[in-house]
């Protein structure tokens, strides 16, 4: 039986809330200590909605820690490995955050609004003390805040066509990871095309307390011919998508080297970042894979197993009904990795194996074709 | 209806859970990326029980920031306005964190175990991250560390009897906030006298996960003609206590000058501490209070009025059994507690008024005498 939570005011409810809950949300979890629905319908139910139509997500949880000033791109590149010297205005940027030691401290979207002010649209750990405590020691010309922002998602095949009767036309022309200001009843709030899931969609920056009730009640009276529906970042798609999350899949003691992140490092890069020296002396052990198990399973410990020895962990898994596999991401030993293509799990019907993949998954590769539900 | 909690990797689990479970747990909160149970049997059954008898917690989630090198103490100093130039080895402090502005960024226990080792046992906000930045910025020879330490509280007037058979009779010698390392099972690990209630008790830093079952198990059976229950911060007992939360009761947005806890701010001190110069400057408009309404009532806005005028927000609450009346934690306009000695609050039945008082509350001053349940 799943447990019950306990809400306070330490676990901040959002301007979205009271909609959420007359939406039916059925669990929640804490993120940037922020209620986060992750359920409404169910897992399976929720995942075949937003793979057909169209949702609203209350992801106020995604808070921005805002840095501005002349100093603001310097502490940002301090923060990332990842090379934003050349970064444009009204672009978003996925960027692993890092400690001197490499690990991983946030993976947040960058966002840069102008010359000297971006956000990071975190995850969930509390980016802008650790901004502020470099800022501080290193003397920086900035400011870090948490504005009064929060994040509403519309995901889903049709969420063009709904942002575009709610917000013009010209929505449509936002490109992927590009963000633009918006105006909705008259006040101006920044809207990227963006999104934890790749079904497509938007992300509205909402700025205005009062302006979250009506915005929400709007996309729903405007997408009723839609079939638009409450919803919140889902674990089958987003493990299907091989979208990772902090907490689960990689932190503190993960580099992004280790979890397939080696495209956001700009290892040769002259950029003043802290991590940078560490992880180019980094030679991982271990790397973050996929793992497809060719029926449904009940996996009863997180161990992964060759020849009964354990060689990694699985840190997100979930049963994918679009292929009639269960998929998880392992966090397994590299040794292990290059002699074996296979890993054992223990389920509840015992032993079992599974194929060892390359992530994001690539089902045609795989062999496996997608099924719609009856 | 209460929702039900997701629980993930990312919401951590600890060596303790499967006991916590077995014991009946009915509803958790997530506190600092980690589990922690807030009710067994239900709110006033568990704060009954608390204080007539002894109860084990599973605190794993007060994590433990472990700041080690020469430049220490020089680091803590800069995160708290409390002096501790003086702090003796083997002393526990309560002091609160504050970011340059003076605003709360955690208030945890110091817990001073060498010379050039200290721990900070926190509240639920990323100390660490904020540690190692400044410690990074100001070139601090310092290690910044979360250690695999899981506390365990045991709470209650029978806490010593039963700490005694578990660790032996020296435990009756530590001093309320003192630590003393104590052995379990030829294990070394850390005891202090401390905890998050005002029942007595002491709290034991497990730091061998092997080792947390069969202590979680030898408390229980070493407990039962104590009436031994398992249990968890008590939101009644801790409101009746005056024991601030952060993130409900404080926090970035307020200063220790208006939460009541002037007498950990060393505004005289020469110490670095990079809050003293905006705390000296600060002139608090608002304060913390008790507030007590002379019955049971469901309070359905969380705003204060004087002649129906908002002057304030309620930040804890709940009915206390003992008093047969309901307590709560104002953060209020200086200027109306000049003038009123009530404010009015928004209950199911109507608008109740209740009276100010200091905290924390002084039940004997107010008239209240104390009552046992049937």
């Amino acid at each position: 039986m799943m447990p019950q939570l306990s809400i306070s005011r330490r676990t901040r409810s959002t301007p979205f809330t009271s909609r959420v809950e007359a939406a039916g949300v059925q669990a929640y979890t804490v993120y940037n200590h922020t209620l986060l629905a992750t359920k409404f319908r169910g897992f399976e139910e929720d995942y075949w909605h937003l793979c057909k139509h169209v949702q609203v997500w209350d992801v106020s949880c995604e808070k921005q820690v805002a840095i501005s000033g002349p100093d603001a791109y310097r502490l940002i590149q301090l923060m990332t490995p990842r090379d934003l010297s050349k970064a444009r205005i009204g672009r978003c940027f996925y960027v692993p955050l890092c400690n001197p030691q490499g690990g991983i401290v946030n993976d947040p979207i960058a966002i840069k609004l102008s010359e000297n002010d971006w956000w990071l649209s975190i995850a969930d750990t509390d980016v802008m003390l650790w901004a502020q405590g470099l800022a501080t020691g290193f003397r920086l010309d900035v400011n870090v805040t948490e504005p009064d922002v929060w994040p509403l998602a519309v995901q889903g095949p049709k969420a063009e066509t709904l942002m575009a009767r709610v917000f013009g036309e010209d929505v449509r022309n936002i490109k992927f990871f590009n963000i633009k200001p918006m105006t909705y009843q008259g006040v101006s709030m920044q809207v990227a095309r963006s999104g934890w899931s790749k079904q497509g969609g938007f992300e509205i920056y909402v700025n205005d307390e009062s302006l979250a009730g009506p915005l929400w009640d709007e996309l729903f009276a405007q997408g009723q011919d839609l079939n638009v529906g409450p919803g919140c970042p889902n674990l089958i798609e987003r493990v299907e998508s091989g979208l990772l999350s902090l907490g689960n899949d990689m932190g503190y003691d993960t580099t992004p080297l280790e979890c397939g992140l080696e495209q956001y490092v700009d290892l040769e890069s002259d950029i003043d970042s802290l991590s940078l020296p560490a992880l180019r002396q980094h030679t991982p052990e271990r790397q973050l894979k996929g793992l497809v198990i060719n029926q449904a399973v009940e996996i009863i410990d997180l161990n992964v197993y060759v020849d009964g020895q354990v060689v990694g962990q699985i840190t997100s898994q979930a049963y994918a009904p679009k292929y009639g596999v269960h998929l998880a991401f392992v966090l397994c030993s590299l040794a292990q990795l290059n002699v074996s293509l296979t890993l054992d799990v223990n389920t509840s019907q015992g032993t079992m194996s599974g194929q060892i993949t390359s992530l994001p998954f690539n089902f045609n590769r795989l062999g496996l074709t997608p099924t719609t539900p009856a």
